[in-house]
């Protein structure tokens, strides 16, 4: 076991959870810099010896190297930037001050992905330590600061970077695990296809004495819209939509009927009432092999205290599409516009837009010799037995990462999925900090041999 | 005819329109004082004797008399106060700073009320001005802060001040006019009953890559909700909604048949494609004598600039009702709120709740002696024939006066309903202000014969 200062990590963990680098808000500009400014240091107190921050044409990523250029390279991945925070009014303590309660600090980012990175940086710090660290690999850094808007200036960099950036696996330090009781490792990421919609019914408001019952109220053409995009079986209504989706084999069946998994406990988990979705599979199916359509945001009208009648002119939605190998996001996106498009209800034109920043799904075989090795550092480090379980979560470097580099990814995060990523009172497990390093220190120290056997 | 200078109307209506007198938002609160002040200030100005702006328990009133107390008494009646101004970016010129363009002021509140009041005191004033003013009535004022929220309090200090307001008839400077080309005299209004809806699927917003596919989406509940509020064939689908509304006379479709309107023409005026609404029904039937149902605002999950991968567990709707006779506006948001809690999609929680502020149905007997005099006033002071027309547009005080007082209301206002009310670039035509105030001198003075009329 190596020597690690747990408390020294937290207050490491509160320090960069206090930057509230939210990448989709212009307003949070300088703070994502701010963060990758802090990330850039960090990495070079670990030792890491050739530490750049790198203009992306958005915001900022923070590139690294340690070890013999002629050995085989390990490229690491995290990211500094955080989502949104709203709604403000439902944290307990403010998103940006991290506190801990209970042996959890909350806080935005902290899960997502801040916490898990501290792990990666002190078990690295650790392994570097020494005169003659225990690694016979190159180590690479690859941290972005745009992974909550879909990445959109990733792929030029990598393509860019590509011979600085050349790895034999990519090991990621998002993703998170499947559940806090044991060890678990994600051998799937789904991709992403967003796209906004617009309705309009009428060149202004009018007023809902003088011309309700005559007029079209965007309002009701969105709400028709919005009901349509699913048929009563909980299927994506979109024509064309799982047309590229391969069924469950019935091994994949088997294998997720096998793990141990409660629907009303996943009911409690979240807090929901009953489970929904596309009939004819199971909720982890649905989870983690099926595609999915949610609308994210929806608005029009008079929205503030009070009533003002008044039939709205305009409405506006947000989609998020979770996608599955072999969906394509683009063709996923115009199967989408044409859908939205061509169900304009009566009196109103909708006008629906691609939202830049999509992400193609991902999938690790099973047999892949380093998800081996990682199961048995987990085992020793966090205790039980590891799962491989699939995630809806998007990873957008993963498919980057083996289109461009030619090289796999291994998800291997600290982050459990009950810690509200993305939702009000995100918080990370402070008892994961020292093993979370452990592991990484391990991981590292015996990654040569299994890139060998992977070749081999 | 009376010397009216027309320059000095339009300065007082920008003086009055420049007030932000909006009702609805608590953070109007002063301005809507402040108007109520500068309306009693107007009143006494005209040479009205008892001014008082008095408490409601809300936003305050403005109450005023003159002439001999035992004379039969005409109460006139308008509101100060204004609709919200939202969208902002949606105006030309900023709605509290009225500006003139081609012979019309843009401002909120410039055509609901405030142009209309000013008509009616300009008038006044020229008929009290003389030694001997040509009137043989008592005139009586009430002046609201409240009517573009309901009127929550006006019931109430109707009641209070029952014998201080007692009249044979109110007529009303609010209501409007049908269209710019002729005069009208509306002889209905709709009744109003508001409801406020929340849907709720979960405790707290969900990563939609996490869970997307197997928890419930409070927008798509909404949707679905919403989008069940009407039938296909455009009627309103909650149990017992047309139960009391008598069906359109034959006489009474014949009337509308023969009025001059151009569908074509009312949609180009409104800016729609096509119009919508009950089938069997024309246009004219759906706005006039048909109840109606909007959604003026809903709203749910990530709403601002970006995206935000998250299933919303909360989600908003506010609809408003236009009612005709006989519906009951409390009646109306039961059954609403029974059918929105009786239509709950899987998963989610619908809660409704009824708003404060209703208003009910009112006709006036086409046949009512000073309508007719009404009528002839419009024709001599703007030319063309005089139509008596029905409106969607809810005035509270007229069903009030007739319950509380037994008095019944003429709709005397000199704005026109393409005036953008409710709506951004609301303005008013000042051509109508010295023919609207001629009118009102007019009509004063010959109010009462038409009253002994009426009464015999």
């Amino acid at each position: 076991m190596i020597a690690l200062d747990a408390d020294a990590m937290a207050r490491e963990l509160a320090e960069f959870a206090a930057i509230p680098s939210v990448s989709a808000l212009p307003e949070h500009r300088a703070d994502v810099a701010r963060a990758a400014a802090w990330a850039a240091e960090r990495l070079a107190r670990a030792g890491v010896t050739e530490v750049e921050v790198v203009d992306t044409g958005g915001h900022p990523a923070v590139l690294g190297r340690w070890g013999p250029p002629d050995a085989p390279a390990v490229l690491i991945y995290g990211h500094y930037d955080v989502q949104p925070a709203d709604p403000l009014d439902a944290w307990e303590t403010p998103p940006f001050s991290p506190t801990v309660r209970d042996g959890r600090m909350y806080g935005r980012g902290t899960s997502d992905d801040k916490g898990p990175i501290v792990c990666a940086l002190a078990g690295i710090e650790a392994l570097l330590r020494g005169p003659r660290p225990p690694v016979d690999v190159q180590l690479k850094f690859l941290l972005e600061g745009e992974e909550e808007i879909g990445s959109p200036h990733l792929p030029a960099l990598v393509a860019r970077e590509r011979d600085r950036l050349a790895c034999a696996l990519a090991i990621s330090a998002d993703g998170g695990m499947w559940r806090a009781s044991e060890p678990s490792l994600n051998i799937s990421a789904k991709g992403l296809a967003n796209v906004e919609v617009e309705v309009v019914t009428a060149a202004a408001d009018l007023h809902s004495g003088r011309h309700g019952g005559a007029v079209p109220n965007a309002l009701h053409a969105l709400a028709e819209v919005v009901a349509g995009l699913h048929r009563p079986d909980g299927s994506v209504a979109v024509a064309g939509f799982y047309d590229r989706v391969r069924p469950p084999t019935e091994g994949q069946r088997r294998e997720l009927a096998a793990l141990p998994f409660s629907e009303a406990d996943y009911r409690a988990e979240v807090g929901v009432e009953a489970l929904v979705g596309e009939a004819g599979y199971t909720a982890l199916e649905r989870l983690w092999l099926r595609p999915t359509l949610d609308v994210v945001g929806m608005w029009g009208g008079f929205v503030q205290e009070g009533m003002k009648t008044v039939i709205p002119a305009r409405a506006h939605a947000k989609i998020s599409c979770r996608l599955v190998p072999d969906q394509e996001p683009e063709e996923i996106q115009r199967l989408l516009c044409a859908h939205l498009e061509g169900h304009s209800p009566r009196g109103a034109r909708v006008i629906a837009r691609p939202v830049p920043g999509t992400a193609r799904p991902y999938a690790l075989p099973a047999d892949y010799p380093p998800l081996a090795l990682a199961s048995q550092v987990l085992e020793r480090t966090l205790g039980g037995r590891t799962l491989l379980v699939r995630m809806g979560g998007t990873l957008p470097m993963a498919e980057l990462v083996q289109r461009e580099l030619g090289a796999r990814t291994l998800f291997f995060s600290f982050s459990v999925s009950d810690e509200r990523y993305h939702a009000p009172n995100e918080f990370f497990r402070l008892e994961r900090l020292a093993p979370g390093a452990q592991a990484w220190y391990d991981l590292l120290a015996g990654i040569g041999p299994a890139l060998a056997a992977a070749r081999a």
